[in-house]
């Protein structure tokens, strides 16, 4: 535990916050962890930005190779942390090591994966339009274009992703990709696993010669740091991974700002899971149990868990139900990222077993404190579609199936769904006709369409889309994950008649 | 005059509207051109926005000859309405007849473009991420990407462009080119310039056999129709080129509805001119010139009309000056759009005349009623920095000097720039190395740089940026000129393990 105590990472240094204190929280027991940390202040808001606007300069003109170079070392330098970091991350989230080990592994290799993409240059969108001082009736000039990074982006770590989703996760790196320096609002669920992540992304800008803004990481135990990062006039960007009223709040702040700026919010999807009659009938059971096997995933903590089922009434809907009871009702409960996940998930679940039009079909097994039970509920499309609140995402492992009298409700049904970062279908060859109808609606409704699979396992790739329709992201035109994500932290800019000695070094070397 | 009969054009047809009536006015006199126009009301944008949507489904999936084929007819169409669109134009809008045929031009030039670019079919972006089964520790599945058009945009008809930014201009054309109904919004001050090339873009639709709903334009003589437009829930982004005050309010409105959608608003710019010492020395006059002659270009009513000139104090600034100043005085009063325009170009020269911080340099010769005579102030840096008032745009032929005392005066004015459409620097070889220190801070100042020339002039090209830092535009990371402009308004889809019969037709072809 050498490298831990608490500290905000600024300026190219670790220091004590002045700001509230706290502790990291087992999740199995909800009691402190060892090392006392300390949030930051305004003061530290204003210099962490400051210190961001000056290396954005620097830092959005490296070349393509340093830039690589730069998210690689990042990557080799959170393998190089070693156990300590899989033991921290366990201890303060309650994910099980195999989980922890294999994120590792995805966020190393995201880094990786963007420093390739960095490499091939693409992403600049470099664009020569040369003059044409014959055109009639005026001549054409020269035009170059060129991707910037936007400035300075504010990172906010997720809970459900300790390693992918937060300090050097996603929105990390593509933001660095991008040549936009990133200052991360630790998420307090995991503040050991933060610090640690935080000093090899540190490392890695002190190793690679950048300026020490390039990267900042600021502790707080409520919500005045994230605001005033948004709030500040260098910020231009803010990447979000969390709750609706969350991602709301920051969306908020920043169209009230002088300078509104852009907020990638991943805010809040039930996945819908349609199941089609001759896939109920032929395997019915089968997708039972792999639904059941999605659903208590990570203990249901996943952005694309899927919590709701839409199905006809037929006798193959009776299979997959009973598959899936039977699975639930033995799967253990498991420990939950925080107590207070934990609490709002049992008050969901609450409401859903006293719900006078939902009936509970199967509940796991009680567990220990902050173990979360399995669940699983039904309703038919008539009360699904009375109650919005059966809409509303329950994070972790309950789900709710809706069933429907005819083709004509189910479609009913689609037509209220709010967005959805997944939709799934469960078809046979004989579906196809039924699914393909459907394709047009879901299509507008979801970033990404699945057959025959469910939505948790998230491709980091270059056709991935993890993003959807508002309220599952704050803006449907983009991806938080695989390589497209970096577009979201680029503005064009043209230069029009520039003469060779005034052009950016990419024009030169292209 | 027989097309022209001041009809909403709505679901394929013409037809009375509800709302209140109102005249086009001549420009030059202030008096009722032939023709009454009826505006919409809110059940008109109901049913506009409901057949936006049920041709959205259609339309989005026309093949990519078939919907280049579309815009190329609407060019066609315009063509063909001849010289009563010129006419009709030059009586609305008071801009001469050898503008609005070259704007005639540009229009069906920028519709033929993006045909150009819809056949090309990059801007899919068609994505094969190939399954691999074998891959350890989960087989990697198949995904294919495609970009997908968001769904209806409204389009607000601009004033100072009653063809190339108005009902078939850059917004409408990037917007059908991606796959999106579009629903004008016509601007009151050309409603028959409007309904001329609303009835050629209907004609279209009609030839090409294309859904209804594909395209519909509303009249309104206030702001509702408008704010309704943007407020309905079928409606997926908006695209508005106008005042800042109006861009601002459809923020607002956009940003609260349930499902917040982009506004692509350009909205106001000064557009900052850089004049460089040794390219002062060498060739004063000859700048100060060319400055007047763009300056006053189309009355000075273009969103890069050249507000501002930023100089260090030298001898060359005083032969600038003098050229300038000897321009201006002979440049003959020119008439504005708009008596409302007219109105609030004297209130705002009057304004700058009043001014304690400012000295006026010359106003160009009286005209008539309604032609707005050009303007030259000066004033230092320290009241340029004190008085924030003088950021403000002056929509006409009124520019203002500001003369710094040292580089670092002009650095601090830099610093205090909003955001712009373009930036011009005008340079000698010795001034390259002063320049290319500022670039850096230029770049994030504006959408387009440009050297020793001006910013009116807006090529159509696929390295075109027309778009910049709020408040230039309430989204910098677009353009509204140029091909990169469809990317406005289109999503990305991923889809998951799709078998040949389910997918798109996009990715059979490819």
């Amino acid at each position: 535990m050498t490298m831990l105590n608490g500290d905000l990472l600024i300026g190219g240094q670790a220091r004590r916050g002045r700001g509230g204190s706290f502790y990291g929280i087992e999740a199995a027991t909800g009691q402190n962890l060892p090392v006392e940390f300390a949030g930051a202040t305004v003061d530290d808001v204003k210099e962490a930005s400051a210190l961001a606007w000056k290396a954005f300069e620097t830092y959005r003109e490296t070349g393509l190779e340093e830039r690589a170079h730069f998210l690689e070392r990042i990557a080799t330098e959170i393998e190089a942390i070693g156990d300590e970091l899989i033991e921290r991350a366990m201890a303060e989230t309650g994910l099980p090591r195999g989980r922890l080990e294999g994120e590792r592994g995805r966020t190393a290799g995201q880094l990786r994966l963007f420093a390739k993409e960095v490499r091939e240059g693409k992403f600049q969108e470099l664009r020569f339009d040369p003059a044409n001082p014959e055109r009639k009736p005026a001549p054409k000039p020269d035009l170059k274009l060129r991707n910037l990074g936007v400035g300075p982006v504010v990172v906010f770590g997720a809970s459900n992703f300790p390693l992918a989703f937060s300090v050097a996760g996603g929105d990390t790196a593509s933001a660095l990709a991008a040549g936009c320096p990133v200052i991360v609002k630790a998420h307090s669920a995991h503040p050991g696993t933060s610090e640690l992540v935080g000093r090899a992304v540190q490392k890695a800008v002190a190793e690679s010669g950048l300026p020490v803004g390039t990267f900042a990481m600021l502790f707080d135990t409520g919500f005045e740091v994230g605001q005033a990062l948004v709030a500040d006039p260098r910020v231009q960007a803010v990447g979000f991974t969390g709750s609706r009223r969350g991602g709301l709040a920051l969306m908020k702040t920043a169209s009230e700002r002088k300078q509104p700026i852009p907020v990638y919010a991943e805010m809040s999807s039930i996945n819908p899971v349609l199941l089609f009659p001759n896939a109920l009938a032929q395997r019915g059971e089968a997708i039972g149990k792999a639904f059941a096997g999605s659903l208590v995933l990570g203990a249901g903590q996943f952005c694309t868990n899927p919590g709701l089922i839409i199905a006809l009434e037929c006798s193959g809907l009776e299979s997959f139900k009973s598959a899936a009871v039977a699975a639930l009702k033995e799967a253990p409960a498991q420990t939950m990222l925080t107590g207070g996940i934990f609490k709002a998930y049992c008050s969901a679940v609450q409401k859903l077993e006293s719900h006078s039009a939902v009936k509970q079909l199967v509940r796991g097994p009680d567990g220990a404190d902050f173990q979360g039970a399995a669940a699983l509920f039904e309703t038919d499309a008539k009360s699904f579609l009375a109650h919005t609140e059966l809409q509303e995402e329950v994070f972790g492992a309950a789900g709710l199936i809706v069933r429907c009298m005819s083709e004509a409700e189910l479609s009913d049904v689609l037509d209220h769904i709010e967005g959805q970062l997944t939709i799934a279908l469960h078809i046979d060859e004989a579906d196809v006709p039924a699914a393909k109808a459907l394709v047009p609606k879901l299509e507008l409704l979801a970033g990404r369409l699945l057959i025959n699979g469910f939505g948790t396992g998230v491709e980091v790739s270059p056709a991935m889309v993890h993003g959807g329709p508002f309220p599952a992201t704050s803006d449907g035109r983009s991806t938080s994950v695989g390589t497209l994500a970096i577009y979201r932290f680029l503005r064009p800019v043209c230069y029009q008649d520039f003469p060779e000695a005034l052009l950016p070094a990419p024009f030169k070397k292209a």
